[in-house]
């Protein structure tokens, strides 16, 4: 019962920001740009030194498989005693969501999915400039597909970030609501 | 959409060590017991300061209501250095999981679950000790309901728990494919 993301074949740039890690073909790859350092994923250790906020699994097409997806979400530890203190992230944090494919077994707990192979990964930044269309609404935003650490495909956030973002705009356009460590 | 765990009625005996954790009744609590010092929920701020080795959603008996549960297991960076370089935890490690009820929603990612409330935790610590019958295999072995950080109502291991974690023997009976951060 060994399932993997299924890709999709839809428009790259209306889902860059989405969940829906898409494949990117070698033309496409080819217009990815370098982000701005401040947007790269993090050289730190992230997923050993950081703080995991929260994951979340996303439903497979057919429900009956299990999760498509695992995503897992990282800052480090300063940004949550901060959100603590003040009910926001300070600027400069940065977070990191992990999009894995998820494989699914039938283990003794039930249908259980879990991270398979890194699809790609979403970097936000708190930061309050508009150096580049990727900044805007508080934050920089930008995928990286696969491994990529610094060449990303997303040009413009409104274009390829707020449409899935937007829903999440009275917590500051981030899902807090799955991120237990926040909760007091 | 929003799905919260599915108390089950089955005996208790037979799944506390399942991740179906389940309802306790009065007097069911009444026989939990103070686990080893050892074995308890540990005091450290084990989300905030420890690394979070995987996470694994549970679907739900509905499959399109999304998952049911969302675990979560965290152990000290130190038992995964020492996991890349050996190939096991080392005696004293400690793994937690918690198992929260999922809640579920339709977002723009698609069905997606994330952690909702704190159904319970599962506490093994690796040891080769057989002080009690919570320990065997190499492990120590406890679940605590909800809250609880001392007593559990986990009596015999091979009882409560080898029947979920039989399967995983071949890696000593954790499921660590679950556990991104342990692949090289």
């Amino acid at each position: 019962m060994t399932r993997t993301l299924a890709w999709t074949g839809l428009a790259l740039a209306a889902s860059l920001c989405a969940s829906h890690a898409q494949e990117i073909s070698a033309p496409e790859k080819a217009k990815a740009v370098e982000a701005e350092a401040a947007l790269h994923v993090p050289g730190a250790n992230y997923r050993g030194d950081w703080v995991q906020l929260g994951a979340f699994s996303v439903l497979a097409d057919k429900p009956a498989d299990g999760a498509k997806q695992l995503h897992v979400v990282y800052t480090e530890r300063k940004n949550i005693d901060a959100y603590l203190a003040t009910g926001a992230f300070p600027e400069g944090a940065v977070l990191v969501k992990d999009v894995y494919a998820a494989k699914t077994e039938a283990l003794t707990t039930g249908v259980a999915s879990y991270a398979g192979e890194l699809a790609g990964r979403f970097v936000l930044v708190k930061d309050k400039s508009s150096r580049s269309p990727r900044f805007g609404d508080g934050w920089g935003w930008a995928f990286y597909e696969g491994t990529e650490t610094k060449l990303t495909a997303t040009t413009n956030y409104k274009k390829d970030c707020l449409g899935c973002h937007e829903p999440a705009r009275a917590t500051d356009l981030v899902y807090v609501q799955g991120y237990p460590i926040l909760r007091k």
